[in-house]
């Protein structure tokens, strides 16, 4: 019998004790011995809840119970989920999380405390909830030299940017709706602004290299500049827009990127709608694989957790190794990088800007009020350059081939 | 340093011997030690191959080259691959294919064979090509019930379909520019009766189950049926065609069956397009998680090949262990289960075929000579009885949902 303890019964603690419990049969054939929820630690009390009398008020009784092997932290928040976690840890417990905040700011650390106790630090639900991504990643595209990984990893702002394109909508309507329904919180600066989406693209990229790519190092856009506008441009030129997190390995260098991109409606990211995530991931043999599923909620992204404790599970006693350490990569591509720009500048500023950018591919969508084109293919450098001399432009948005 | 060996030098296992060469680096990373081609058997000679000083003529060279630790069984065909595979195993050789002909009938038989001598039979590329799908259903899914696994895993008729959809063309006419491409086989039964992808479900679906599910179990129709005109009634119902690779697990029981179906717009199933593959995985906690990429060709199937041989090469000497057994799986699920059929029949059928089925949808598209409705949801064997009753349809086709 293998005893789990959980951190926390929010949203995604309340799942994975339900996945357990549900689905104790099909995991207990697939570890081959019982899995059972024996303590979850919250603050609050939960009067008539099936499972009210797990709850513990005191870190200790999971970290300190020996029948315990695997912790599940759901709790989320980077300070008390850290200690939990290293209490845990150090005490020989496996640990498997849904925290991409702590993921991305202390993996390695972790997953050294982890080995170090013979036991292991698991995170396949702090990116693209359930989609099965940072396991085939470590362990299915073995072969190949990973160029590119390209996310749509946050759901909240994949919701807003479909309503935008599908109604013709504007970014201050659809984020009140998103919020009224639960899916943007009311602090929605880490979706909107691109931060969530930073640290999952930072984690993926870490697998990657091996080594840890620092979420501040991710050159980081949000969504709040996207108007109705930019999506009858993006219509016109047969495309629609998307929060993209991408990873690219080039010989110029390697960048990790979250921004908006124009995506061609033949790519497979251009149907991601909605709350869905996808992680297309680009071998120089494979090409490109592409994961699709639910980003987020609740049983899908404990159905991850859970898969990472039937791991554990099968693997008690044992450090399952993972190849992420604490030197961090220098991302020094991105100003080199090459891409098509689509730009928007006041009609009165058109003159200026043919002369700087020289031949450009005009995109007319009857406003009169704007001069809106794409630029040839010019690396990033030479783009920010460019456009200091024009001075400030209605929007920018990249193109993602 | 491991040594590997290649049973056949064709378009994959020169693809092998490729990906090994060139991502020598990458793979020598992952595995934590070199990987290098030893011998490669094939009956021709390959003068001026940069590897002709590889080939050998006799298995023997190596299943018992005692340096050789994993063998690519690149082959196809199952008379000598099942010999050669057998020969391998009993050597202590693992041993990776993408030969799913062979993995459908004896995947069990040569599982255990490795088992018994500490070694491994993996299989990635047998279904899917360069996506990884085995080892996802094996190892990341796995706190699911899985209650369905739907493939579009044939990229000869997806290809066709796709044209036949976009072009408004006709099968005969897609088929013979397929043959022309190389994309279709000058005796395409196997793939465009559904053959094919018959037994890649049979094999996803033994995992899923962990017991043998018989590829000749499978209810099996091909594409040969399919018309412009069916395409033209898809369209107005907001749908398309493709040829369904499906494994249902269901309370009234399982069943598996690879037909054209109905697809709607918004499924992600309906914009997998050309000879892209994809495969979509339904837990009962994870919703639906979709694995996208080529299903064949030459490196992304070699990359799957090559990435078994890197998990057997970590783990040299020990048996990767694998869930199917030998005892088979009653199917007894598809009569009791529940479906839309869109039906054609004959205008003066018309009156016959109202009397039998009742409300049914009707779906006009000005074909005057012919009357086409989709009808309730009925289970398999009541619509069969009913279709007996009106005699010979000119098609039908079943919806997905």
């Amino acid at each position: 019998m293998i005893h789990v303890g959980v951190f926390g019964y929010g949203t995604v603690g309340s799942g994975v004790v339900e996945v357990l419990t549900k689905n104790e049969k099909v995991i207990e054939k697939n570890v081959g011995e019982k899995v059972k929820v024996k303590a979850v630690l919250d603050l609050r009390e939960f009067h008539g809840d099936p499972f009210e009398n797990l709850i513990v008020h005191d870190v200790k009784e999971i970290v300190e119970d020996e029948d315990i092997d695997v912790v599940c932290e759901t709790m989320g928040g980077v300070n008390a989920a850290y200690e939990f976690t290293k209490m845990a840890l150090s005490n020989g417990k496996s640990v498997c999380t849904s925290n991409k905040e702590l993921v991305a700011l202390h993996g390695p650390e972790l997953i050294n405390l982890a080995k170090k106790h013979n036991c292991s630090y698991k995170f396949e639900a702090s990116v693209g909830g359930g989609i099965p991504i940072i396991r085939p990643l470590q362990d299915a595209i073995t072969a190949d030299e990973i160029k590119a990984v390209i996310g749509i990893v946050n759901g909240t702002t994949n919701y807003m940017l479909t309503k935008m394109d599908k109604e013709e909508a504007d970014f201050n309507d659809v984020l009140k709706e998103a919020q009224e329904l639960g899916y943007a919180e009311l602090h929605p600066e880490a979706d909107v602004e691109g931060f969530d989406a930073a640290r999952k693209i930072a984690i993926l990229s870490s697998l990657v290299y091996g080594k840890t790519v620092n979420y501040e190092d991710v050159h980081t856009e949000g969504i709040t500049n996207i108007s109705s506008r930019d999506f009858r441009y993006a219509k016109h030129l047969g495309k629609t827009i998307k929060l993209l997190a991408k990873f690219e390995n080039r010989d110029t260098g390697s960048y990790a990127i979250v921004a908006p991109f124009f995506v061609d409606l033949e790519s497979p990211l251009s149907n991601v709608n909605d709350v869905y995530n996808a992680i297309l991931v680009r071998g120089n043999m494979l090409g490109d694989a592409m994961f699709f599923g639910k980003g987020a909620g609740k049983l899908p992204t404990a159905s991850a957790v859970c898969a990472d404790v039937v791991e554990c599970a099968k693997n008690k006693g044992k450090h399952l190794p993972c190849n992420w350490e604490d030197e961090s990569v220098k991302l020094d591509g991105f100003d080199n990088s090459v891409k098509n720009f689509f730009v928007r500048v006041k009609a009165e500023d058109r003159e200026l800007t043919e002369e700087i950018f020289g031949e450009v591919e005009k995109v007319n969508e009857g406003f009169f009020d704007e001069f809106a084109f794409v630029t040839k293919e010019m690396t990033e450098a030479d783009f920010a350059s460019k456009k200091a001399l024009i001075g400030p432009c209605i929007n920018v948005i990249r193109l993602q081939k």
